[in-house]
């Protein structure tokens, strides 16, 4: 059968797009840099914000809704803000159409032009703490932990499919607090939400860290980060955790009296994943074949097929297949019995691969007289017969291990695929050559950064968290270094 | 306890403002006509969200996301869709800010406009069948269904809170089908969903039936919607399913190979409901001490209040309390134990009435005593003692009694404010003095129920599919009629 992807050795880039369009998860719309969610990556997508609504709820949060408009001027309150998104605004100036003069189309209608354009949020924090204004007069109002659902746009000039797109849906959390300390607390409890949804839902194991000065959310304090690693050894940001001190407080001029009876400015947080992890998943586990996803996350868990030259054996068929899919639905797994007679059993053998169904079951004559099925793993790509008495119980113990089986994969290759070096000539080795994580010393400066950065592309991911910290020197400029951190190139 | 409200009598507009801000549902942004949906008010929407979703997809839908911005020239593809929504539009011009040659603020970059303008969806239909002419090449290819879960803009002059806004979010179904049988099927069919929802979750007696031509979806061949009936004898159109013929197939040329090798142009259908349902929910069933919810939409479903005077009782209290709550929660019940030391019994009462908890407990030292609870419904405002003992069974039980109470409070209430009207001189009379919906006959042209309009400010709200069909006299021009419409003043 003919590969329907082109391989990841002969052009990654090309394989992520292909597999992105054969498997049905997106594909470019006709407006410039956004894109149509189909029907089989949306499914992934509301699993993704299934586990992750819960998690928030879990730890106190609430969905609200602020809207999708900014007031020009609310942007340019906080410096940094307005420095960091203004280049990337898309901006309403007219709020009604009118047939064209020359009678053909529509046009503008020049009369109908606001007095203050809106700009449609690249993120809400603006609108939001001009709202919290009014929301929060005493710590007793506080803390406030909202997060909400939406789309949001940025102009980017580049986009591919999921990773960058100039609309994306996201989750933006946008909590206030009373205190520092429980302000840098949420940013921290959030960051490890995060990680723990990429671990254990999407079997992709991530470095924690703070961002440096120049890789800072506009605005932020402080940025922490989850990064993950993709096969071709660059490093995808995948969720982001903003400690925003008084910043958009003292901005919006949101004061609260505190327990002593003092007026004080409020603390923030903000923090987001968006539509990016969908570019993740796919990278992080997917093989020439087509996307491989973890069980927790697939919509579609097991596909039956049929396998028969005559119609009379596919009676027995339907009914033996019909007995296992039932006994599956009660355990809660997801089925589908595929006996189409449009397409053969090859085709639809590569189609379920290609969109990563996790456990496939094949039933033919021979395995109606053995009481048998045939069964294939997406993960390995490994098949098996095994007695149709007990296939439920022994399906619902593999949807745990090849959940297990994808995130230890993904964890050996990352740490195959971090690296310490030594040197900066051991490092540009490294980069340039074999990619992946490389940990090194750095003086903690912009200009080093920079450097590094304009020769050999990489940058630093994020000074991690759990990581020894032994003191050592720059390796470019030999000044001292508190720890290594994470250089990479990155998505 | 002064009244938080002011009352439906004095001032229903005002009460139902008073309510939708003082219960926290949502409030004004600064964003002209744009709201900001509160934590109770997204959770009541966000419980709708699933019920629908969980309807649409039983019924083979799928939930996809298209952009939001449509490109101006599509939106002339459809003559009578532009003619319906040109006037509303908001339009993006340029794509980056810059700062003021001022020195102070921002300022749109003119060297950032946009070649062609892109208008913000005020329904997708246009951006979709461009899509849709990608993916329909014969008849395997249909149909789709498809869904999705957006927010949409329409400049809208007047708003209100939930019932009219510039941005609302909603859901938009899209479907495309091989014959004008099926799409047919598939508008009565999502007709029949919102009906279904109206009933049994929102507790909501709806009228399904076609909208006149005056009042049909821009694109539509027919419009149906569900029609309801708010207190003050308005009536609200709470949902609307499409079929949109072959119009849009027609504007984007999608065409396919039907089963006979010809080719031929696709039929659909288009079908939404939105935050609206929002208002419709509230005005329902809600009273002067605020919010009535049926426990079926309730986020917060028991409410427990302790009783006391000394902090001794208080002990005694907590474990009964925590008892109840752990049996609510066993069996799916949501609830809260609200022993805050800030505020008082009577503060809390008020409260939890006006956010439309469906049941209060109450325990204070005598019920400890007694092994009771004091258990008050919010739907009948009624008080009883119960013993402790089969508590969370009586409320089980309560919850169902509840919505169906609700539910034929509406029913009675629709039913006596339905009446036939078999002059024009009773139908204003009726009109005019206590509204409702009003039966009457009309002779189906436009311009009758123009002058109807002018002279009551009635309209048709909709040709009821269920009514009985005898013909009669229009009771304005006596030509002859078919059957009876429904007339009402309207949100």
């Amino acid at each position: 059968m003919a590969k329907v992807l082109t391989s990841r050795k002969e052009n990654y880039a090309q394989w992520y797009n292909d597999l992105v369009i054969k498997a049905d998860l997106a594909e470019n719309s006709a407006v410039r840099g956004c894109m149509v969610i189909k029907p089989l990556g949306y499914a992934i997508w509301e699993k993704m914000q299934a586990a992750l609504d819960r998690m928030f709820k879990e730890t106190g949060h609430s969905n609200v809704y602020f809207p999708l408009f900014i007031p020009k001027s609310f942007l340019s309150r906080e410096a940094a803000h307005v420095e960091g998104f203004a280049k990337e605004c898309a901006v309403v100036t007219h709020y009604r159409l009118k047939n064209s003069a020359s009678g053909k189309g529509i046009e503008v209608d020049e009369t109908a032009k606001l007095e203050e354009e809106l700009i449609i949020r690249p993120t809400s924090e603006t609108i939001i703490w001009n709202t919290y204004k009014n929301w929060i007069q005493s710590y007793r109002d506080l803390p406030l932990l909202y997060n909400q659902w939406a789309n949001v746009v940025r102009w980017e000039m580049r986009t591919r499919l999921f990773l960058r797109t100039t609309e994306f849906l996201w989750q933006e959390g946008h909590t206030a607090h009373a205190t520092k300390e429980e302000a840098i607390e949420e940013t921290l409890k959030i960051l490890e939400i995060y990680a723990d949804f990429a671990r254990n839902w999407m079997a992709m194991p991530v470095v924690q860290g703070t961002k440096t000065e120049s890789e800072r959310f506009a605005g932020a304090v402080d940025t922490y980060s989850i990064e993950a690693l993709m096969q071709d050894g660059k490093a995808l940001q995948s969720g982001t955790s903003h400690f925003l001190g008084q910043n958009f407080a003292k901005a919006f001029d949101v004061t609260f009296l505190n327990k002593q009876g003092k007026l004080e400015y409020v603390w923030a947080t903000s923090w987001g994943v968006s539509t990016r992890l969908m570019g993740a998943l796919i990278m992080a586990h997917s093989d020439d074949n087509g996307l491989v996803l973890p069980p927790k996350l697939a919509p579609l868990q097991v596909v039956i097929i049929p396998i028969y030259k005559k119609v009379e054996e596919l009676d027995a068929i339907n009914s033996q297949a019909e007995i296992i899919r039932q006994q599956l639905l009660d355990i809660g797994i997801t089925v589908k019995y595929d006996n189409r007679d449009t397409h053969k059993p090859g085709w639809k053998f590569t189609d379920y691969e290609l969109k990563g169904v996790p456990v496939r079951l094949a039933i033919g004559p021979r395995d109606i007289e053995n009481n048998t099925v045939e069964l294939a793993r997406r993960d390995t790509l490994t098949k098996e017969t095994y007695p149709v008495e007990g296939i439920a119980g022994k399906i619902r113990n593999l949807m745990e291990e090849i959940q297990l089986n994808i995130y230890n994969r993904a964890v050996a290759f990352k740490n195959s695929n971090t690296l310490i070096a030594g040197s900066y000539e051991e490092f540009k080795e490294i980069i340039n050559t074999r990619g992946g994580f490389v940990l090194a010393h750095w003086d903690g400066t912009k200009e080093t950064e920079e450097k590094i950065n304009n020769e050999t592309k990489a940058t630093i991911r994020c000074i991690p968290l759990d990581s020894e910290k032994e003191p050592g020197h720059c390796m470019v400029t030999g000044r001292p270094s508190a720890q290594r951190v994470i250089f990479a190139k990155a998505y």
